[in-house]
């Protein structure tokens, strides 16, 4: 056994069979997978905690966890046990040592949420785990008109899950932008090949917002909101009285877990060692 | 009832789930969902007839099925319901009315297979079921070049799965190239962006090959011979002399299925009616 010491670990998931980040009475989560592999090295359990709780079925490019350890191994080396103890669809990044301040939750600073909309005709089966399947011809421009209206400090109350209970609903969005992406960069066939190419002339909607942080699916309840705004049932210009601290009600429906993705997770630098 | 007609299919599907195309003693197959989805419009049993029986593990974005069908519905009709009654990784994504004389396997005159592997050090969550994950650097100029001398017309024995039971193993192949790709045009984030861009520097290989049959597990071993290539173990001409009747064991090992795709099967065109 070596020093305590603090480490943040950072990681990629397909959530798809997962209940989540957090460790639930019954089920496989993400937090519990990284625990049980890191008490394989420390010899006792250990606590993780992770920078976004990650709902069911949603994914990671970028969440962060810290945890405090005694086992000397260096950085390196743990990673790579670590991956080899974890499922493939779980992995590893990066695993750096920290000061012993650093809390993966309460150190961010920011957060990078994007969620993806395949907007073919047919379902793509390549997508179904990655991407919200919305069939109907949506008006990106609106969308994006509307999107924009989220970027700044305001009271996200109308895109709150009902039951939460946080002090603020005020949180400041520093981007919020929706891309229309070719699936020929996104989906298989995704190598520029045009042979056998099904879904490559198929829209992909990308929504990506970062802030400096979210309510209890705040992302999903914005996009299901967008995607009424593409669809016609909402002017853009209403996203402006939304975020204003309407009602949840007055908001759209909240999207599926599936095309959600943490992207990124910002901590001020002054606390690596 | 309607007068008795011949249906083509194009399918795409994740094979993750799957125990391959074919149904089996046990397990669910691509043609036992096919066959039971279509059954219920008929009203009697069916039986579907794939142009390739891809493996467990291995995808399609262009498989082609025939079916002989009396249900009346016209082909959007049909398309729509079979695919309400599919499970969503595996999708229909044409319906086309044909001759009568048309069988998706013996009408077949090329097929064209994928072959994607992930290059980077640590293993992609998102790429696990659709790439084998090769960790090593590879030399891609010398599997390049041992790749084009799989093009002509040669006796693929080398490349066959021991017992199998065909009258040749002379096939001709019209393409055979490896390309070498960013995964920012492949795996997520695959949208340009590069935030939490874990994964979009590392290489991806697809390997595209087409020609006028394949052999049971050829493009897999072709697969596994060229990453030995790749890896200094064989030389890029060694690829000539296994060509040319070599047994099975002087080639390289079979690739894992999940990296395979049968990308798209090619008809004669008159045959449609």
């Amino acid at each position: 056994m070596g020093q305590p010491r603090t480490l943040k670990l950072t990681l990629a998931y397909d959530g798809s069979r997962y209940v989540g980040w957090q460790r639930q009475a019954s089920g496989d989560s993400v937090q519990g997978l990284l625990e049980n592999a890191l008490a394989h090295f420390e010899g006792a359990p250990v606590h993780v905690h992770g920078a976004g709780r990650t709902d069911a079925g949603v994914h990671a490019l970028g969440q962060v966890a810290s945890v405090r350890v005694h086992a000397a191994h260096d950085a390196h080396t743990l990673l790579r046990a670590l991956n080899a103890q974890l499922p493939r669809d779980v992995r590893v990044l990066r695993v750096d040592e920290v000061a012993d301040d650093f809390h993966a939750r309460y150190s961010a600073v920011a957060k990078t949420y994007r969620y993806r909309i395949w907007n073919g005709p047919v379902g793509n089966p390549f997508e179904a785990p990655f991407a919200w399947h919305v069939r109907e011809a949506l008006d990106v421009e609106a969308m994006q008109a509307a999107a924009a209206l989220v970027v700044g400090t305001h009271d996200f109350s109308a895109f709150q899950s009902t039951g939460s209970d946080v002090a603020t609903s005020v949180r400041t969005i520093v981007r919020s932008d929706l891309r229309l992406v070719s699936a020929a960069g996104g989906a298989l066939p995704r190598d520029g090949s045009t042979r056998g190419a099904a879904f490559v002339c198929e829209p992909v909607l990308v929504y990506e917002v970062a802030g400096d942080g979210f309510l209890r699916h705040m992302v999903r309840a914005i996009v299901g909101t967008l995607v009424e705004v593409g669809r016609g049932w909402r002017s853009p210009a209403s996203m402006a009285a939304l975020v204003a601290g309407a009602p949840r009600a007055s908001a759209g429906a909240t999207a599926p877990p599936a095309g959600l993705f943490l992207v990124a997770v910002d901590y001020d630098e002054a606390l690596a060692p």
